[in-house]
């Protein structure tokens, strides 16, 4: 598979981060770009951002788990499912409108439309409040175990850009809160995306987080526990989605940042970390 | 056309009304019954009621606004158009989950979405308060300009059932809160349906409305003046809905009650009032 920046013709899945200080304007910009050059893009996005304020708003505002490991996750009670299907339907369809605006036949979509995205709920999670380990059990966050890359497929094929917002559907049709960087990962592998590019609000992983000179800028398949090693808080998923999206075909993963005016366009040039699945010739780490 | 409630392989529209009285269980059953037995379904749904629901929660209640010639409509400010969004996704995914759960292959859809449904802002409305006109400008509801029958029938080809949300999108890619109604009417004359079924809290329109008597069981196209006289509030935008799909080509309309163990066959069957283009032979009112 060749993944050259300048290759046309590229399947490219972008997941464009959920946190409230990232603005999606220069990303969407660059998405129309590359579609009016013939790639194919998927967009998946997050939500956190518009779902803590929803939850504000309503007063039922979020409230986090940490895991005994010390991952944190929101507590997804049923009110909290609902003020996140909202929530992330509204920036779907922000980013549809601002796609369409920019000529491109943007298409939302959630993981239920079509069972584009399948997936369990997590169950019973373990949390630990104040030192104490406690037990919740009305928690509709879910593990995605499938993607549906034939609809993905026969959405490019009629010309759409498919954006999807991180729900699964439980096989009772209801739906969970996923990952969003899972979901993007599991949406690459299916329809064998040559590209998946993580915007955020790093530059990349960093040796020695947050020190930008730590950047490792290339790395591959074989690295991963090692990556993991560097990665910190919300950056352990990355490279986890990332490991997983390498191991389901997907060419070339990149960490980058999405600031900056053609943030996706820098992330293909080779800006951010990137991540390859087989160890490449010029590896500059 | 022929439009017989026992012929197969037809392409039916559904219209779900969004008031709060008005369960879709029962409907959205037969639709999966309809979809299985090899008929085309295409869901279109309302959203007042939980828009009004929303925006209670966040203290932004809804507000109404009546024009000079007493049509009522909800003030679609800036943040009640966010509401409104959110409001009508949620509904959206529900049903789609509901169907999938009965194992249709359900997609929700916005306006937005693939540009399904073109619109443009109403702009100044005038209205009456204490008597007095005034004119609204921050309203952002609008008028539906066209649909896109192509992206519906690329759906329904690939064996999924749509579901749409009252959402227009203007020329600049933002959301505008349509009439579902006439949503469901501009989808049905753009596929070409043989069928547009309202589903409501009355079963169909009455000569001496709430006299379920004095139901009009039969009609015609060449009607919709007298049929007009005898609408009741809501019940007149049904009838001009009904008079565009008809106009757009739709073989037939019924407009019949959302209560029932299966309302859609119910009004397949004749129940409510059945419109149809042209004078059948056996007019029956």
């Amino acid at each position: 598979m060749q993944n050259s920046p300048t290759s046309s013709q590229r399947t490219i899945v972008v997941k464009l981060g959920g946190a409230a200080d990232v603005s999606h304007a220069a990303a969407l910009q660059d998405v129309a770009r590359l579609r009016s050059a013939g790639d194919s893009v998927v967009v998946v996005h997050g939500g956190s951002a518009e779902a803590d304020r929803l939850g504000e708003d309503v007063g039922h505002p979020a409230r986090r788990l940490t895991s005994p490991s010390g991952h944190e996750s929101r507590h997804t009670d049923p009110r909290t499912l609902e003020l996140f299907v909202m929530a992330t339907a509204l920036v779907n369809r922000r980013m549809v409108g601002s796609l369409q605006a920019a000529g491109i036949n943007a298409l939302g979509l959630s993981g239920l439309d079509g069972a584009l995205l399948r997936g369990r709920r997590k169950g019973a999670l373990r949390t630990v409040e104040n030192g104490r380990v406690r037990v919740v059990r009305d928690d509709w966050s879910g593990r995605i175990e499938s993607a549906n890359g034939m609809l993905c497929g026969t959405l490019l094929a009629a010309g759409l850009t498919p954006v999807i917002a991180p729900l699964a559907m439980t096989a009772e049709g209801e739906p969970l809160n996923v990952d969003g960087d899972r979901a993007a990962a599991a949406v690459a592998g299916a329809i064998g995306a040559d590209e998946l590019i993580f915007l955020t609000g790093a530059n990349g992983l960093y040796r020695a987080f947050p020190d930008p000179d730590s950047r490792i800028a290339r790395a591959h398949g074989g690295e991963f526990e090692e990556l993991l090693g560097f990665a910190q808080g919300r950056m352990k998923r990355k490279v986890i989605a990332s490991r997983e999206a390498i191991d389901a075909g997907v060419g070339r993963v990149a960490i980058a940042t999405a600031a900056g005016a053609s943030p996706i366009a820098a992330a293909l040039a080779g800006d951010g970390t990137i991540i390859e699945r087989e160890m490449a010739t010029e590896v500059s780490r």
